[in-house]
């Protein structure tokens, strides 16, 4: 976000704007254990694949300094803080994987974590703006659903970095946001990006995003990924189906952008992921507001799985996967 | 509900119960003029298609004891106050059809219009479960948007009083109420429905409705209707059509219950029908609590369109059309 990164290694501890608070204010969080980290992942004060996985890197740099003597105990805590997104897992394991090579190793690892997720937003960006122009036309109308931008990584993002690109080059003619509920990632902080880009957009009830196309005032649907399967099934946030369900009737493209660290060949499909239940409090109510009479029980998926054959194109950082023309992941 | 009309006509003036407050509040409003009627219906004060039929028919009462010399202007405004559904100018212009035999004739009209509504409830609660029970098995469970129980109507309501009924005779394996954003009909209406019935329910975010479906979890949707197309279409609570695509890709039956009043051969098809926008402060609130920031645009269809091929059978008070047979409306 024009020079804020939502996560960051400053001084000594991990920094992350606090995503709960957004747009009433902007608060920076200074977390200094892995306690406190792993806190902030699961009430989504740091929250989007990207920035998971960058997350997971520095939590290891935190246990290394907190449990020199064995950390391993607070990594596998870490580990499991979320368990669908692939990015998170893959982060810790992978900073983990040189704990044997000291500190300095294990800080040098995250930090080019950090660098490469920031790297590969633009490549995201640039790619996928290019898919979108090819196949949309000069100037199409976007949806998109949650937040896929600079808040979901360290800057930039995945599929909102392509619709801020495709801005850039006086390249988009507008953009749905789908406010995601339960907890309005898109009426939040994609409104609060889009603003600050200078991005025209409107905000959406999510149940809307289908009819809208149908209705003729969408030509693409872009989202992110919390997991990518083998078979080329999308896990993303709940409600990314229904819009998937949308495009296809409406018979225009559904893209999906994503690092490379998203994609996990080591799950066959969508039915193989572990879906987050966050439980049916988020659901019952909105920043603090009640929906429902106290007592009432709600069900609470928080991810949802789009199955291939409804995904025009995986965008990655390296390439375009074409599913739509039989390409494989 | 139990013995409670959401709406009736009572000493001289139209009573309903305030849809805005439920459930935190149980609140009968007095409506003595055309003008508070219209505001009431505006601000959703009423809602459901049958409530407004009825509603329609109580308002022409209210305008010949106002205006008795020319009561047209007011039954005009009136007719207009919400565009989507059908019954309200439907009810409006029967019992506007009776204005020549004089203001006791039409209370007379009004009243027997209440009283078919009350009685088209029962029918639509019987055939529905009925035909439930023949497509679905023992006890299925089912997912409903919006709200179509006893406050959509006068009493009992349409896919509701079928969910009721099935739940009645030890035949309903579950329900997941649809949360219905902007304005949250299921979490706030239909939940306290449900609660007061005795029957079992969760509230899901309404983009989780075609996953929970995906998963296995739903054995079939039901829902209400604002207006039946002549071809089969179907304009109801914006989300419906979201949920019609789910049913269709799950593979279980989509069913709509509506009383004849909501059949409208004089619209073609879905297309032709002006779904009503109500602004973007709706979707940028909930409950007066900010979503987005201040400034923000939003966009706000009210309804949206199911087409026919998507829908297994409609369920009025009198008959069954089998779409998914060949019937016709």
């Amino acid at each position: 976000m024009t020079g804020v990164r939502s996560i960051d290694w400053v001084d000594g501890a991990v920094e992350i704007i606090d995503q709960t608070v957004l747009p009433d204010e902007l608060r920076v969080l200074r977390l200094s254990t892995v306690e406190a980290l792993v806190d902030a992942i699961g009430r989504l004060a740091v929250r989007g694949a990207p920035a998971l996985g960058v997350a997971g890197g520095f939590g290891v740099v935190l246990a290394v300094r907190q449990y020199p003597a064995d950390p391993s105990g607070a990594v596998a805590v870490l580990r499991a803080a979320r368990p669908t997104a692939v990015n998170l897992a893959r982060g810790v394991d992978r900073v983990a994987g040189v704990l044997a090579g000291g500190p300095d190793a294990v800080l040098a690892e995250a930090l080019r974590l950090r660098d490469e997720e920031i790297d590969s937003s633009g490549a995201q960006a640039r790619l996928g703006a290019d898919l979108v122009t090819a196949l949309c036309g000069a100037v199409p109308r976007l949806l998109t659903h949650c937040n896929t931008g600079g808040l979901a990584a360290v800057v930039g993002g995945t599929a909102l970095a392509v619709v801020v690109e495709l801005h850039r080059r006086g390249a988009l003619g507008g953009v749905v946001v789908s406010e995601t509920r339960p907890l309005l990632q898109g009426a939040r902080l994609t409104a609060w990006e889009l603003r600050r880009w200078g991005v025209p957009f409107r905000v959406a009830v999510d149940s809307a995003g289908p009819f809208l196309m149908a209705r003729g005032e969408v030509d693409a649907v872009i989202v992110g990924a919390d997991r990518i399967c083998a078979n080329g099934d999308v896990v993303n946030k709940v409600g990314t189906y229904a819009h998937a369900l949308g495009a296809q009737r409406a018979g225009i493209p559904f893209f999906v952008v994503a690092p490379e660290s998203t994609v996990d060949s080591g799950t066959p499909d969508g039915v193989s992921v572990r879906i987050e239940d966050r439980g049916g409090e988020e659901v019952l109510s909105f920043r603090g507001t009640r929906s429902a009479p106290h007592g009432v029980e709600g069900v609470n998926p928080a991810f949802d799985v789009t199955p291939y054959d409804l995904v025009t194109a995986i965008v990655t950082d390296r390439r375009v996967i074409r599913l739509d023309k039989g390409d494989r992941v």
